[in-house]
């Protein structure tokens, strides 16, 4: 049996911000160790100027089901973020930045790609204080080799 | 030797509805046991009022070489769309559809992602009914933590 | 311990290229053995016609902070492609095809899916010559099998 999780969340849309903190809290709750490794884009969901910013967009997403030609009009990202942010509020799940804080509490490590942030200039500052650590990509494969379920968002 | 695949399925474009199926049905060919969760927008693959109408589309796809400018004129979504399954067709691949009623007759298992399927306001009957069941993210990691290939499409 | 990393890449644009590479060349770093599976439109990694103009678009990430209405207009992808490639030379970071040569050097294994090849309409001949073979979901799976650190991007 595995007993650790290994996600790297590398998206920073609203959508894809939530699969990665969704498995590492559930395996947290089974008692497994669990960390999220943040690199590229998803990068934003622990930085302190955009974690409560993230957005949904409907462009390029076949399944959101808006014609490409409406889809780059101003406003339809923010109509199809509102939208998404009222459902997960009415269905009682938590905000990103509220999932973080959970995550810290029940002893998920969260880690920044050390590439990514120097690639994108940013400083741990930029980071919101949740961040256990900024590592590498050595760091992620020493971890994930150690019978664990990896995964890549 | 792991004897088991979980896939999550979390796309809903007809490019990235073939990957996670053609692995699970070649998983099931090994006769290694197959599961595939699907979740957010991978619920399209599995959802009767959509399955048949994935679309593959131009637009932020820079490997599709189109100007963005020009992909998202009217049409232009279904015209790659077209050229995808003629493609395929003549390739003498199976679609979408056929792909999963295969799936189940090799037993492999098709699960719907509970949170998701809340979230977009869905229901069992709105599911096509090779799905086997719909289940949470502690089911899916109790099932990865066996022993198992785990990728995350 | 695990001791093989076995990548897939599906995505074709620059931003996506990266991870998996970075990944293979620290597991090879490390000591452990690496294989990269390019599928779908990470092909375009492997093509020769295209592997050296690969881009990063701001169409459909809302993690490039431009607003969808300008992100299609002409001249954009290619801006948005020529400072990130100014950003990874500045930091003295390989370019796409110097990490492939230097893969394959350090005995990662390269491989093209020979499904999507197949779908594309591409010879062996359109492949860069670093490209070890080109095969199919069974073999990905059975190497996969064998203890190893599975990821797709």
């Amino acid at each position: 049996m595995a007993k650790k999780l290994m996600i790297v969340a590398s998206k920073g849309s609203l959508d894809m911000a939530y699969p990665p903190l969704i498995l590492a809290q559930t395996a947290a709750a089974l008692g497994m160790e669990a960390a999220v490794f943040f690199t590229f884009w998803g990068l934003d969901i622990i930085r302190k100027d955009r974690v409560d910013n993230l957005k949904v967009t409907p462009v390029g997403n076949p399944s959101m089901g808006m014609p490409a030609i409406l889809s780059i009009l101003p406003g339809m990202t923010g109509m199809a973020t509102s939208m998404m942010k009222k459902k997960i509020k009415e269905l009682g799940m938590p905000t990103i930045r509220e999932m973080l804080k959970e995550l810290k509490e029940m002893g998920v490590k969260l880690y920044a790609c050390s590439n990514t942030v120097e690639l994108m200039g940013l400083k741990r500052e930029d980071l919101i204080e949740e961040v256990d650590d900024i590592v590498g990509a050595t760091f992620f494969l020493q971890q994930a080799a150690e019978d664990a379920i990896v995964l890549f968002v």
